[in-house]
């Protein structure tokens, strides 16, 4: 996607470590205009009918998720929520995600009465690096019996294995922006060519 | 605001120790067609066209500021962000916050360049109960040197002391629903009488 492409060229600011800080418009301060355009494009590339609702992860991807839900048809977005006391009765989908940026392991889950067996379920996240988070809600969609539609993804670090892993499993993954590589003494982003 | 007090008496749910669940619908769940209408209701309830900012706090409010964002003709969204490992380079405005629902304290951070005096912000956040979080978004606020045009909520629990304390200070609080009692053995809720 072009647009965000130029956003990250023009804000985005690569740190050691293959980190990319893009908090001016997308995970601190939000640019409301570039997530609306991101939803309207989630919409292009997941025009399946059946998607019924969207599950992301809290908190970066609450705001791509609302924008997304708006342009398929206003359906409900459930919200992963990380949690360190988890509730032990039962009612609540849960698995363990390793954090790429914090280098730690936490407890994610969703309420069981928020997605079952009729659900067709496209999940939207943020980040695609190693692919912890989205195999975390994989897994709770799993257990819930419900369809996974797709993942859209704002900006995958094509250089990590988590997209490739995805699509090899068969899930069909669409990231707004793919990086190819990236280098935090010049500062240069270089996206993966894509021809959709 | 009838929409959202209706939809608080068909799934809201009143837990003993004064604590209502909207995880239906609000803070897990997301409705996104009452987002917008809450979100146009407060443009209504803020009409100062000199509302440059949002300001929230993760997770909840994220969604609903986003929403709001787009009836205040696109303006920026900052969400506050909840670290537990403060970045001691002076970079970041900071506070803590006391938790009314995990009975815990927890630190508070906005990266200075989000908020300069220039900026006029509107607050926005799901819950006002005791305050504390939107005193910590106060602090903030005022640390940069930024204007606090007014705190839009979703619900407030009008039998606790946050709502008064904040419009005793002459801060324009507006409330989408403010609750003046609940009873979790009856699950009823009464809300109070407003003329706007």
């Amino acid at each position: 996607m072009q647009l965000l492409e130029e956003r990250i060229r023009k804000d985005g600011v690569v740190k050691e470590g293959n980190v990319l800080k893009v908090d001016n418009f997308l995970n601190h301060q939000i640019d409301i205009a570039l997530f609306d355009e991101m939803g309207k494009e989630f919409r292009r590339l997941f025009p399946e009918e059946k998607i019924n609702k969207i599950l992301t992860i809290e908190a970066s991807g609450i705001g791509i998720a609302c924008s997304a839900a708006r342009y398929f048809g206003n359906i409900p977005v459930v919200f992963a929520k990380k949690s360190q006391s988890i509730n032990l009765d039962g009612s609540q989908y849960q698995t363990k995600i390793e954090s790429f940026t914090h280098k730690k392991t936490y407890d994610v889950i969703v309420a069981k009465k928020y997605l079952s067996p009729d659900d067709h379920v496209l999940i939207i996240d943020d980040f695609l690096a190693n692919g912890c988070a989205v195999s975390g809600l994989i897994d709770i969609i799993e257990s819930s019996g419900a369809t996974i539609e797709g993942v859209g993804i704002a900006i995958e670090k094509g250089f990590q294995e988590g997209g490739k892993l995805l699509r090899n499993r068969g899930i069909h993954v669409e990231s707004l922006a793919i990086i190819e590589a990236m280098n935090h003494v010049t500062g240069e982003v270089i996206f993966r060519n894509r021809s959709n």
